[in-house]
């Protein structure tokens, strides 16, 4: 059985049986959740007003509990970056407690990461993925069951098939494979794109070398993740990566004057622009089926033709 | 008279009646009107694949036109930035040719100053200013004139009203002037937000202190505004300015989950995040009036009641 901390840094919490639903399934899972007395706030679009979040993040930093886990994403962190006090967070992590979370989350595990060098882990929150009126998935939940039994040590995926013939490990133009050796000890890093790319410039973007950077978004246009790719392109930030791993780019509409361009097109030419390999289909994301990653941690990257694998052995 | 050339460095032009249209308008001013042979290119989303359209874009740099005009924004200039070689532009401005745009062209306009620090302007283009069927704006097409007379040296605009009582040219917590005393030669920059914040953090983005930066965009929600205003924010770049102008922010929708969240939330946090002064309704964006303005000159900006005006004297 472990503690967990529900707390909602982000956006309002606007389905209150959702909420419910999640955290009843948790509980059914054996375990203690302690629900932060504002998960529930509301201040126009966002979980209470700022002093009010953030005093909910601290919150889940002092409740010594194993997993803190938010309500859901949305947007809200971005603003109080410069009120969370990343080093009594990080030293929740160094007494046990796991922050997890996707999407908006992202900015507080750069914050973190970038000023303590604390790990978190991207993965699921309470109403996208335990909330839900439909059945919890099971490798999510398989995952974060593993998390808390120290028990994960890696995460693998199937690279989708391209051109209906071979798998999306080969460079389309060489037909080399992308990732020839594979990437060993490499931090692993990373998030939604739209949340990681408007810290660029600031003192909330960590600075990783050699790394095995991951990204997700949803409802944006491939040529809108190609222009965030691009900043991170050309502010040299992906050529001092090991990989790039894409996880799940969703519910986006392509429009008559696309004329062709589609997400594809758009990966194609960042491959073009880059020598690091840029590997798809991580299931990360704005999707049910989402493994938990260790975002700070050294990892090893393998790929046997569809087979691939991240992989950290034991976090502890 | 004046030698008019339009190119296409952006999206395609799909709308071909509205773009003969601007062309046949541009004449009918008195202009030489000089087409690129690639104007109405198409390749995807783009305005012809990317070697096309820089092509387009040095030639427009060696036509010797007194303006270069492009015909549309949208996308596409972000990712052709490290092939357009800045100094055959600046060149051009120093022989007398003059850069107009808005929207995606201002990376064209960030890169160009960045590396050359040549000025280009923020004006007219032809499918939105002068291609729709309605009736071209008086106001743009005086400030164009004015331009290509070499007559241009500022632009007056009135500060919208705030709570049906007083301009909004005043603190809303302190009640004092947001612009107690001019700003004085200050360099003048920006443009759209969205392309203006993908340039941070690479070697495109102007370094500039002390400078008046004007922003609009258009179909951005306030969340996302706000977000895009807290990168430059965290970044350090609005508190090196003078002052910040917005313009137009235009065709977003507001959604039921924003509970009394606006433009004008997004705004008023801001200025409680920043000493500098906000100042808006400047006439630039995705609106038909809109004013020139110079990306790269020093100009003075003034306010007296609702009544502002920026003001550069004889650009040459």
């Amino acid at each position: 059985m472990s503690h967990i901390y529900i707390y909602s840094p982000s956006s309002a919490q606007r389905d209150k049986a959702a909420f419910r639903r999640g955290v009843a399934r948790l509980q059914a899972l054996g375990h203690e959740v302690e629900v932060d007395p504002d998960a529930l706030a509301t201040h126009m679009r966002f979980a209470g007003d700022d002093a009010t979040r953030l005093a909910a993040v601290h919150r889940a930093a002092a409740s010594g509990a194993d997993l803190a886990m938010i309500s859901r994403g949305g947007y809200g962190l971005t603003r109080i970056l410069p009120g969370i006090r990343t080093k009594a967070l990080a030293r929740a992590v160094e007494r046990g407690t796991r922050f997890v979370g996707f999407s908006d989350f992202t900015a507080l595990q750069c914050a973190l990461y970038a000023q303590t060098g604390a790990v978190s882990w991207m993965g699921p929150v309470v109403h996208d993925d335990f909330g839900r009126p439909e059945v919890v998935d099971d490798i999510m939940q398989a995952c974060l069951q593993d998390l808390l039994a120290e028990q994960g040590e890696g995460s693998g995926w199937q690279l989708p098939r391209v051109a209906a013939r071979k798998p999306d490990a080969f460079d389309a133009r060489t037909d080399k494979p992308l990732l020839a050796r594979p990437v060993r000890n490499a931090v692993l890093w990373g998030g939604n794109l739209s949340v990681l790319t408007s810290l660029v410039g600031t003192p909330y973007f960590p600075q990783i070398d050699g790394g095995v950077l991951v990204l997700e978004d949803i409802a944006e246009h491939p040529y809108r993740i190609e222009r965030m790719l691009t900043q991170l392109l050309h502010a040299g930030v992906l050529a001092r990566q090991k990989a790039i791993v894409l996880g799940q780019f969703t519910q986006y509409q392509l429009a008559p004057n696309d004329k062709g361009y589609k997400l594809q097109t758009a990966i194609d030419w960042l491959r073009s622009q880059l020598r690091v390999p840029v590997l798809t289909n991580l299931p990360i994301g704005h999707v049910p089926t989402k493994v938990v990653l260790p975002f700070g941690l050294p990892v090893d990257l393998l790929v046997d033709g569809r087979d691939a694998l991240i992989y950290w052995g034991h976090a502890h």
